[in-house]
């Protein structure tokens, strides 16, 4: 089997990530990042996710945070919350939020390449998708083409043994719902992911922040129940 | 004045480098890595060049090395010592040193582009050089030509301001001897600056490690003597 890295935060979206490049024949190494975020609760959902499934590796990775700067998911700006009934935009926005971190996935990717090149893989999945790439730039198609470009000539693989590194999002075009239906026909148990961008207690996510709400809504448009709620 | 990022290891390039961005009128803030490098001696040339120069503010960033597996420069490989009188290729080999280390200047970049736009800069300076150039993949033209690129579609500050990022590295096509030159011209005290990849004692460069090969040869070259010797 062929090894692969695929960047796990614990959450709905990378948890099918790591599913999906099971079922495609991969030897998954799981790659996560205590950078400082407000959900820290979401590495012990990581935590969990890898040994549920299965995967060959995990590695938790520190992140110095002095180079992040303002972001709502490290430093102590307010996490957004809805009042109940109004509306999320589901991603229609064109702003970016307050929740973006400066270059967070271009920092993910470039550890993830390095593992990569550590163990012979020419693999990386990243749940990059619809929602997200509306509002942060580094989850857009022609970001991740940018970065598979710029890997094809970074490491030793490359020049050496012509090895191609592959970015892999497969969640990119899915919505919400398609990504909960991808993963439920691998059969993954959402109920071990963790997705809330400021949990109010140990491991209970806010049920009002955009991650949550988007969630709901999607298991809601499927006939379900969240099974985190 | 625009602020800048300047990649500071504390050796003869990067201190150039830091020189050259402040004679070009840029306020420069240094970034430096502790990766767990055998020449931690390094980060104490790195902070003392900080101060000499007058630098507007240096982070030094702890990077998690449980990604990064086997290199001279970080793991139990030993570093290369050549016998007295042995010819140094000085970057003519086409094979990639045992001290590379995997995706290294990828990480690096994107820890500067995240600081870049904590601070608004949207300028970054790398010491990469002709000599690595001809080992290192990632110290190639080409390579940092399609990291900016990569660049330019993953930041907040490209996307909602269309502001670009440059990656100047302007040692790329000078030689070891050109690089002295410039810094001699600018004032820079080599004095200051450490290169050596294995120490033998605290601050002591071993002279015969191919970076201390390579910078005395330079200085020899100028008719001058390394002053670290």
């Amino acid at each position: 089997m062929a090894n692969c890295v695929v960047l796990l935060s614990g959450g709905l979206d990378s948890t099918t990530v790591a599913a999906f490049a099971m079922s495609q024949g991969f030897d998954v190494h799981a790659l996560s990042f205590n950078y400082g975020q407000r959900h820290l609760v979401e590495l012990d959902a990581a935590r969990r996710v890898a040994r549920e499934l299965g995967l060959h590796s995990h590695v938790v990775c520190d992140i110095d945070l002095r180079v992040f700067g303002g972001s709502a998911l490290t430093a102590s700006i307010d996490v957004p919350h809805r009042q109940s009934g109004e509306a999320v935009d589901f991603g229609a926005s064109k702003e970016i939020p307050v929740t973006y971190v400066p270059a967070r996935n271009t920092i993910f990717l470039s550890f993830a390449l390095a593992l990569a090149e550590t163990i012979s893989a020419s693999d990386i999945f990243i749940g990059a998708n619809s929602i997200d790439y509306s509002g942060y730039p580094d989850c857009r198609p022609e970001y991740l083409a940018a970065f598979e470009a710029m890997a094809n000539l970074a490491t030793k693989a490359s020049v050496e043994k012509g090895q191609k590194t592959t970015i892999h999002a497969p969640l990119l075009t899915l919505t919400k719902v398609g990504i909960i239906e991808l993963g439920l026909s691998l059969g993954v148990d959402y109920s071990i992911t963790h997705s809330c961008y400021d949990p109010v207690d140990f491991n209970k996510p806010c049920g009002s922040c955009d991650s949550c709400l988007i969630r709901m809504g999607a298991f809601e448009s499927l006939g379900m129940v969240d099974p985190l709620f």
